[in-house]
This record gives structure tokens, C-alpha cells and sequence, in this order.
């Protein structure tokens, strides 16, 4: 493991990586609607919302539109979803409250602990493709410990495009080599690792539930594949 | 106070403000000079860098030339230091060591403990033009447990241009008013205040030593004029 000697900071995927965003919007919007008498599949809805996010980003990333905020682009997928679901009647309010959901996830159990151990030795840092606002209340909310907020909106891109990742790395004062990404995701390791990063992969089989078809184990050598962060702790401080 | 009670949070001037510069830069380098054998006054050679400071920053604000990283800029400055102190033989490792005690600055007795109060309730950030990398590892350096690093190089901007202000309350998604700045410089507050931004003050009456000339107290009725982070944290708190 002598590659990874030098590494100073830790980048981290957040949404399926670090949070648990099926089970925390269907919790939070099951309380909600339980409240507000609305009995949907908010678990489905979950989903649904989700399987939006890589079209969305995909039209700012070719060139089609100019770069926009993750909430407004959840927003927009929103409002082709309530209809789907039968809540075409929901106030401005009720959508906005919808919508800000994604700054209310929770971690996954094993996260926070992972992650301040890490804290100690590593600036660790989300790169995630949430906007600066959202990052910081999910934050405060989850009580992620980061050291900085490395939303691609500084960069106005969205990963898996080179600039998020050598962006990062510059903002740093870091050569690649010095900066890992960290993730459960291969196609972002893929991307991290072309541009000279190190890389870090730990598998959530049940971020997607019954849909989760890919990301069970890593598909290339990473240079450090880990059970969840807590492992991945104790692989880079206990050697 | 009633007009502070939708704040959500805090920005915080650093140098001066949050961290003691003079005496950390002295004592990090009178220890370093003492093993080299470099025994110059460097209390009086912190004082001189920063005096510097705004000239050069003046430099970028005015349009005279392209933004500029602060570490660029204290590296431009230093150059022109070492001969006046009899420190041209110096190579470049030692000057990089010396450009680079910006990055370990400590804070003042109070900071950290307020901080930490400040930041159960608040998101809490340095609004500094301190380049990321210097504020990050400061901030690691330092133990400042800030929630994100809203350095003005974000902007391309350096305070006091409005743009800095304005931009993070736009990043974070809130209105001005719901963001407060915190500073021990009248002229910071005062711009700050322009953009529509809460206010706090507190003194140091010992940043610059003995050519501490202005900032002994609040020349405008701020938000908030404390005696430290700590009684900012108690003001904003306890109420």
C-alpha cells in the first residue's frame, strides 16, 4: 500500500456513498404524508425521483443547458413525478418541502464514526454533484464532519466530468496523486482514477433496494477496496 | 435583538479576528530561525509582511491585474522582505517554508470554544481572502471546526468587493439578512453591511502590536459588538 503514503486529502461521494437516500426520503416523507393523510409508496417515489438524476445532469454535462443547481434540476424531475403519483394538488409549499428533502438525508451507520477518524489524519470533503447549499444542510442535519464543502457547483459541472476531480486537487494545493476519491460507485472511481487519483471503494448493495443492479463489489483494482467507511478508517490509520 | 433572530449563519473574518497572526507567525519562525541560526526581530518581520497586504490585494481589486491566490501574492511580498531583513541567501525550500506559515496560524484563546458553541446552532464559515488551500490547512493546523471554506478565491474576488458578501449568501441559498458577518474590522463589517448582511464585532486590540492604530472598538452600532468569540457565542445562544 505504499502508493497511498501520500495522500492528504479524501474526497467523498456522498448520495449512496456516505447517505442513505432510498430509506431517508421514504422515512421522512412517510412522517410527512402520514401527517398530511397522503398513503403513497414513498419508497417508489424515491426511486423514481432518482432514476431522473443522471438524465437531468447528462443535459447540462453535453452542452445542452447551461450549468444548474442539483435543487432545481430535483425540481424539476419533481414536478414530472407528482402527477405519476397522484399529487398534482400539492401547494408551492408542499413541493418546496418535497424538494428540500435531498438536504435532509441520513448516513449510513457506519459513516460518521468512519469519518472522524479519518478527520484526524485527512481533509476530508465531499465532491459531490449536490449543490453547496444542499451539501451544508445535509451536513448540519446528518452531522457529517467535513472539513469542506466540494460541491462540483465551484466548478459549475457535474462529476464524472475531469474538471470536479482536478479542480479539486488545484483548489487544494494538491497534486492528483495526493487526493483520493472515495466511493461506492465505480464509474466515479473510473473517472477519478483517469485523472490521476487515488481511489477508495466500499459497496452499498442495498442503496437502490429491489432495483440495485450494479456497484455489489469493485471492478477494477482500487487501491483500497473496504467493507464500509469504518473499515476504510481502519485501513489508512492502522497500518 | 429581535432583527438577528432569522440568521442561519455566520461568516467570520480570519485574520486578526479568528487567528492572532503576529504572534503565530513570530513564534513559528523564531523557533525555526533559532535552529537555523537566523536570529532576526520576527515580530517586526510579521508586522512588515502584512503591511503589504492590502497594497497587493488593491492591486487585483483594482483591475490592474488577474486574480491572484493570497499564497502568490504573501510569495511576492516575502521576496521583497528578505533582503530588507538580511535573508537573500535563503533557498527556495526556506522561503517556501517560511511563505507557507500563513497555513499554520493559531487562533486566539477564545476562538475555538466559540466556534464550537456557535456551530450547534449555526452554520459557521470563514469568509476569508485566504486562498482554500491556506484556509483548509489552517483550519487543521488550527483546530477551527468550520462547517465549509468560503474563501474568496470562490469569487475570484478579494473582500471588501461586494461580490464576496453576496456570493456566499447566494451559495448557501440564503438571503443577505439571513447571513452575519463577524469580524474585528470595522471596514469588513461596513461592506458587509452595504450587501445587506447582519453584523457582529468584537475587538483585538493587539492584532498589530504597537502599530495597532484603528479597530480598539465598534465605530458603527453593529448587530452584535462582543467581547470575543466566546461572548458571541453567549450573546447569540443564551437568549
Amino acid at each position: 500500500m505504499s502508493s497511498i503514503l501520500g495522500v492528504r486529502a479524501l474526497l467523498f461521494d456522498v448520495f449512496g456513498s456516505v447517505v442513505d437516500w432510498r430509506t431517508s426520503i421514504a422515512r421522512d416523507l412517510s412522517q410527512w404524508g402520514h401527517d398530511k393523510g397522503i398513503g403513497i409508496d414513498w419508497e417508489a417515489f424515491a426511486r423514481a425521483w432518482r432514476r431522473q438524476y443522471q438524465p437531468k445532469m447528462q443535459e447540462v454535462r453535453s452542452g445542452k443547458r447551461g450549468f444548474t443547481l442539483l435543487d432545481d434540476l430535483h425540481r424539476e424531475a419533481l414536478e414530472t413525478l407528482l402527477p405519476e403519483f397522484g399529487l398534482s394538488h400539492l401547494s408551492e409549499a408542499e413541493k418546496s418541502h418535497i424538494n428540500q428533502v435531498w438536504h435532509r438525508l441520513d448516513a449510513w451507520p457506519d459513516s460518521i464514526a468512519g469519518l472522524w477518524r479519518l478527520k484526524s489524519k485527512f481533509i476530508i470533503a465531499p465532491l459531490s454533484n449536490g449543490n453547496v447549499a444542499l451539501l451544508s444542510n445535509m451536513a448540519k442535519h446528518a452531522g457529517l464532519p467535513w472539513d469542506l464543502n466540494l460541491s462540483t457547483q465551484w466548478f459549475n459541472a457535474y462529476k464524472p466530468q475531469p474538471q470536479t476531480y482536478l479542480g479539486c486537487a488545484r483548489v487544494l494545493g494538491l497534486k492528483p496523486e495526493q487526493v483520493m476519491m472515495c466511493a461506492s460507485h465505480n464509474d466515479d472511481l473510473n473517472a477519478a482514477r483517469q485523472c490521476g487519483l487515488k481511489t477508495a471503494f466500499w459497496p452499498r448493495p442495498t442503496e437502490y433496494g429491489i432495483e440495485q443492479t450494479i456497484d455489489f463489489e469493485a471492478e477494477q483494482a482500487w487501491d483500497i477496496v473496504a467493507k464500509d467507511i469504518r473499515d476504510l478508517a481502519q485501513q489508512l490509520l492502522d497500518r
